[in-house]
């Protein structure tokens, strides 16, 4: 049986969440206690704990629990890929427009299927280790250019592995999640000693994440061919820097408190089965990477991104750039054989970030840093506000989505405020 | 009441565990299922989850469940430092040689101490996030010297602010672990691509490292006044590295791979308690610290550590430096004053490593890659044999105690044999 192309709940031709995504997430509702796992479909929720229970979604436990009656995705993700096809399968099957069960049960209907907008969306998963990577090179060389000058912009190891640093997990938050400015220590001027005080260079930065379906044992590389079948699905991530905490402290170990104030994802988890059309190839690889880099086929991504910033108190975004996730260097299969190849182990829940998403064009660039060239040429905003870092206030979306026939498979937003700094 | 001095419990007169010392572990028993907590007396273990059942241990639980009949110390740490005391108070008060109730109940002692020996110890704990600074200045010294040369050996931002980063929390493991050698992508003539395969300079990295008890809130840094209310206790680490993978992998953003394929920790964690006796004053800060910085007292520990080489094949094992931690030059107060100074939020469970230590001496120094000056001076074992770096079958550990005027607060060791690379 093929995929249903529609669906009965109304779903509107520019949503991202048409019957062929049915991206996952976790949930509350006002009028039953719990999180519960959730699928979106058009602007609605459906509760997949309510299926469960009134016996339209078949039962499927780990641990003598239900995997759906949870506050994360960890326990769906752990049971590997077939058991995602077969929940997925189902929930086409109950969402199709042709499809009597759920369509025609006005009671199941009114209990399952939820505005999203009267639920609470939680974190979608419990992330075990945050690991992000620095695979545009569009973004390398912008901001290597300029620290090092144009001619030693990218690291002479850059093209030979995907570059990543361990970040921060107990901080990574929900859209919606605001955040205040941090607190640090800075040096403003090189001949004086560094000061205390609130970060003036507070950015975003435009990435994605891939999430860790099963993962593997220690000791135990993930040959690349095998890569994929430990990826449970995407998400949208900001990951908020400040920049003049990051350029004091970050020799020689890498950025450390200048990331770890906060990282945003997006509430819904789009799984790899709704990426598959859009996989492209990415980027010519030269030179040549050593043979447990290369990609096992096409496995770039063909996701418009686009980010926005908005003043507090103002009635408009302005969109400041727009990009794709296709430009990037490294896909997610070479990241997760680089990662593992040493033995390191990977588990349910990890977050695997493509680092900050630039593309070739001046209004392509996925940082505040990058856009303005360090400072010195501000973004304009509508309204006549210009920006080269974050005001207090401001509120910052990314939005992905990728562009079918007829149909988006979107990311949603992710979403969230600066806040002034609590001092 | 003044605490107890001597147990009924035999505690050799070098023993690590005396009762002054109560270290909490996990660990499994071959006559009952489940992993339960434990405490190190002598060459025995007092099985809490017994005593608790049996009544002799006043009941603690969270959830509705014991924190003592768990898989991990995190329930009990999360309970905060009343609880801790109180329970610690209670062991010793049982333990005490003046007290019958254990000593001359033999049924109930059989049941509830067991020798080490036949036990399996566990990790103690669930790490959420794992962080390593770089707090040694003789460490940062030693290695920026190779690197950089004399003149330029310490970076600007060390002497103002503890350097540190993120590191790869699930390949932290318990001492016994075994691991393999690494592969990875090295580059060992600058002038030719890099190669692969496995590691050729292994090292072993003398550390310690402190668990966090209770956390604080995303964005709610940690005053430094009170931030020893937050840290329930110490372990050994040996962070163990890859120096080949390091040197070519570490720009721009830090130490990745040549660190996550493992880190070890001793499976006892000695209290904050314990420790007391034996807080010292640190080094002299000069150029002074910002406010936040500023150490709420005498927070160096006097801790005696050693590390030995073991080849496979040999009876002897070698011990390679000797050195003491109170030469750290940030405390566990000030990394986590820093930690949480931009709202960094901490969890129960989170490992915050000190870095390798270095004392001032040449056979004070923690990793081969500073007592072989890079691999230049081999050093040289029982039996003949001499190492640059770790050879397969090799095994090191660690040990650390506090010398008192008459028992030892020991840690134990921490130890693990490296293993042919899995190819």
């Amino acid at each position: 049986m093929s995929a249903p192309q529609t669906s009965f709940v109304a779903v509107p031709y520019d949503s991202h969440f048409p019957i062929q995504n049915l991206p996952l997430g976790v949930f509350e509702r006002q009028d039953q206690p719990g999180a519960r796992l959730g699928v979106a479909i058009g602007d609605s929720v459906l509760d997949l704990a309510v299926l469960e229970r009134q016996g339209v979604l078949e039962p499927l436990a780990a641990g003598g629990k239900s995997v759906f009656d949870r506050a994360s995705l960890n326990a769906l993700m752990a049971l590997g890929r077939p058991a995602w096809q077969q929940t997925r399968g189902r929930i086409q099957e109950l969402l199709a427009a042709e499809n009597p069960r759920l369509r025609d049960d006005a009671a199941l209907r009114r209990e399952a299927l939820l505005p999203i907008a009267d639920v609470v969306l939680r974190l979608p998963v419990e992330i075990g280790d945050y690991t992000d990577f620095y695979s545009s090179r569009e973004h390398a060389t912008n901001v290597g250019a300029m620290f090092r000058g144009p001619d030693k912009a990218l690291m002479p190891n850059w093209l030979h592995l995907p570059v990543a640093y361990h970040g921060r997990a107990s901080s990574v938050v929900v859209s919606g999640t605001d955040l205040h400015r941090p607190l640090g220590q800075t040096r403003p001027d090189d001949a004086a000693p560094p000061v205390f005080g609130p970060s003036r260079a507070v950015d975003f930065e435009l990435e994605m994440g891939a999430l860790v379906g099963v993962g593997n044992e220690l000791g135990h590389p993930i040959a690349i061919e095998h890569t994929a079948e430990h990826v449970f699905g995407m998400v949208l991530v900001n990951d908020w820097s400040a920049r003049d905490i990051q350029k004091w402290e970050y020799v020689p170990l890498g950025p450390f408190l200048s990331k770890s104030f906060g990282t945003s994802i997006s509430p819904w988890v789009v799984t790899l089965e709704a990426l598959e059309p859009f996989r492209v190839s990415g980027p010519v690889q030269d030179p040549p990477v050593l043979d447990y880099l290369r990609s096992p086929g096409p496995w770039a991504l063909d996701i418009q991104l686009a980010v926005s910033i908005q003043p507090v108190g103002t009635s408009e975004a302005t969109i400041v750039t727009r990009t794709n996730a296709r430009h990037l260097y490294w896909n997610v299969c070479q990241q997760m054989a680089h990662h593992t190849i040493n033995g390191c182990n990977l588990r349910t829940g990890d977050l695997l970030a493509t680092g900050t998403i630039s593309g070739p064009g001046p209004r392509e660039r996925g940082s505040l840093l990058e856009l303005t060239l360090g400072g010195r040429e501000p973004v304009e905003l509508a309204g006549g506000q210009t920006r080269r870092y974050l005001q207090d206030g401001d509120r910052v979306t990314i939005s992905g989505w990728c562009q079918g026939s007829s149909y988006r498979i979107g990311f949603g937003q992710v979403t969230g405020s600066l806040l002034p700094c609590r001092t």
